[in-house]
């Protein structure tokens, strides 16, 4: 039996479990199949993260650091595993490169693949460049930038986001809702409203999910102290009137159609599973839940169970996630891997 | 230095953080409050949990069975810390009972205190018999005695759910969303369809925040399999006109009075502040967060961590909470706790 861990993944998620499984002296090997670790905050240029308001690359860099520089933590970039054999205790992971790993347990922190806006077309991200993704305009913060429309470079006057774009929309074949999308988008116009004060923002939503605690940071916040704008309201199209984009709709709070102009229109994109998940599940023999995210166990026992034994998983792999609960997530799957590999061998193989 | 951890609560984030640490060797003195173990699906008789749809009894119930079994686990019933002296590493509990502990570390887990709706009086709780909590429906529905007016014992024919009580409600002091109540609702009104199949169910609703998976198998799944119906309102007032209740409020989307009679009213209560958090916060020495929850740091570090060094925190302490969101937070933090205690004396003190 051998008492390292395999962890798949270096997002938020894997670099916690990695982490947290280094600091009490159990070795762990991460494969990450990009060459940079960090996951979407790093790879995909976040700015300043939710709820903390620090910025992507100071935390979530912090964390790339912290595990690289643990002498107890392989890394292996650029490589997946292509297959999982043996039983919990006793495992054997095959990596594309052609190494193999040795584990007692693994953790799947494989994350999320973000919407891509184009599978909306009616909603203009493809024809019109003004219209963009709010990855897109989180790379506009962090670049140092700043909020500019693609088209000309100008200073937007007025920018909409797009709520649910890729979450709750059955038309497209995805129902389930991203939760974490609504609080960025308020934190994102907060954000253009700081750079840009004389820029009008407006939220376009079905229901504010700014749940718990994010309420007081992001709903109210944004819109008393800086004057953001909310409409309820289902969004027919955007098209352009040869200046200005024109977001049609209609508001659903007083019934009536609304056509207004914008600089920019911003989608506030939703997290699809892991385009690799079919590869995943296979590899590693385990089941994906009806959306096609990982599917996890309840929380009672171990938390973070796959169907396979000793195969755990965390974060936005499972379903859409916010950072934090991703870290959560990721320490609770290490102390459950790490439970298994400390068990005399008895109760293992039990 | 001591290697036990003192876990504080033994709701679902307590248990959580108890087993893990035990699981993997260490010592752990388990204090609560009250006399039986479970916390508030335990204590106040919650029925099937979101998202598992188990039995609180069996799920709750199962982890309390997993650690008051387990020898490396002590539990100090029916009293509270009343003192935390020393420092990270070597730390002495002093309890309301006269007893001491040595502990390396400690997690509060302290969870919350449920909304009491009398301080809402324009709904009718207090006022009506009829009027009750989701709570009080948790308990018709886990005490087998079922859904029943508790005025007469009829069974309802109409029964209104109202969300965000005690919650986003700035007139009584509760600006914050408690999360998990529209999901926990939405359960209800299955649960009440499927006893009651001739029963109507309202739920009026601020915004619907069935997040991420939730989506699916709780908002879609009420209105299409039960028939669960929603209403977007501004509730004013619930009165009686003798035979029933009789809401009145502004439906929000058609912009007019609504005024509906009903059987039963039930109040979606909110998660207050545990109402102990100012003795607790003096007892350990921390600091609370601006609504009165315990503070927390952000989460890239040791997550879980409050004011002072040594002292984590995990689940609904910290704001409102879901229960597999409270027990990852709990193997999480019982992972800091952890890594505190691995490490050698000369670390800890730096």
């Amino acid at each position: 039996m051998t008492g390292a861990i395999l962890v798949v993944g270096a997002g938020p998620a894997g670099l916690a479990a990695a982490h947290a499984l280094a600091s009490v002296g159990t070795p762990v090997a991460l494969v990450e199949k990009e060459q940079r670790l960090g996951g979407a905050p790093i790879l995909s240029g976040y700015a300043k993260l939710v709820p903390s308001g620090e910025w992507a690359k100071d935390a979530i860099g912090g964390m790339v650091a912290r595990v690289e520089s643990n002498p107890r933590v392989t890394v292996h970039r650029g490589c997946s595993v292509e297959k999982l054999d043996g039983e919990p205790g006793a495992f054997r992971a095959r990596l594309s490169n052609g190494a193999s790993i040795e584990a007692g347990a693994a953790i799947l922190a494989t994350g999320f693949t973000h919407f891509d806006s184009i599978n909306k077309p009616e909603w203009g991200f493809g024809t019109y460049p003004d219209v963009v993704t709010t990855t897109q305009v989180e790379q506009m913060i962090s670049s140092g930038r700043g909020i500019r429309c693609p088209s000309d470079g100008r200073k937007p006057e007025r920018v909409a986001i797009l709520l649910c774009v890729g979450s709750r929309d059955r038309q497209i074949g995805r129902e389930w809702c991203s939760k974490i999308c609504c609080t960025v988008s308020c934190n994102i116009a907060m954000e253009i409203r700081e750079e840009l004060p004389d820029c009008h923002v407006y939220i376009y939503y079905m229901d504010i999910r700014t749940f718990g605690l994010y309420e007081t940071k992001y709903y109210w916040q944004s819109q008393e102290e800086y004057k953001v704008k909310y409409i309820k309201a289902r969004v027919a199209e955007v098209t352009s009137n040869g200046e200005k984009l024109v977001i049609k709709g209609e508001d659903t709070l007083v019934k009536r159609p609304i056509t207004i102009p914008f600089d920019m229109v911003v989608h506030a994109i939703g997290m699809d599973p892991n385009v690799d998940n079919p590869r995943i599940a296979a590899a590693f023999g385990i089941e994906l839940e009806p959306h096609g995210y990982i599917g996890k166990g309840s929380a009672y026992g171990a938390l973070g169970e796959t169907s396979r034994r000793g195969v755990f998983v965390a974060g936005a792999a499972t379903g859409p996630e916010t950072i934090d609960d991703s870290i959560a997530q990721g320490k609770a799957a290490a102390m459950a891997a790490l439970a298994l590999v400390t068990q005399p061998r008895s109760v293992v193989a039990a």
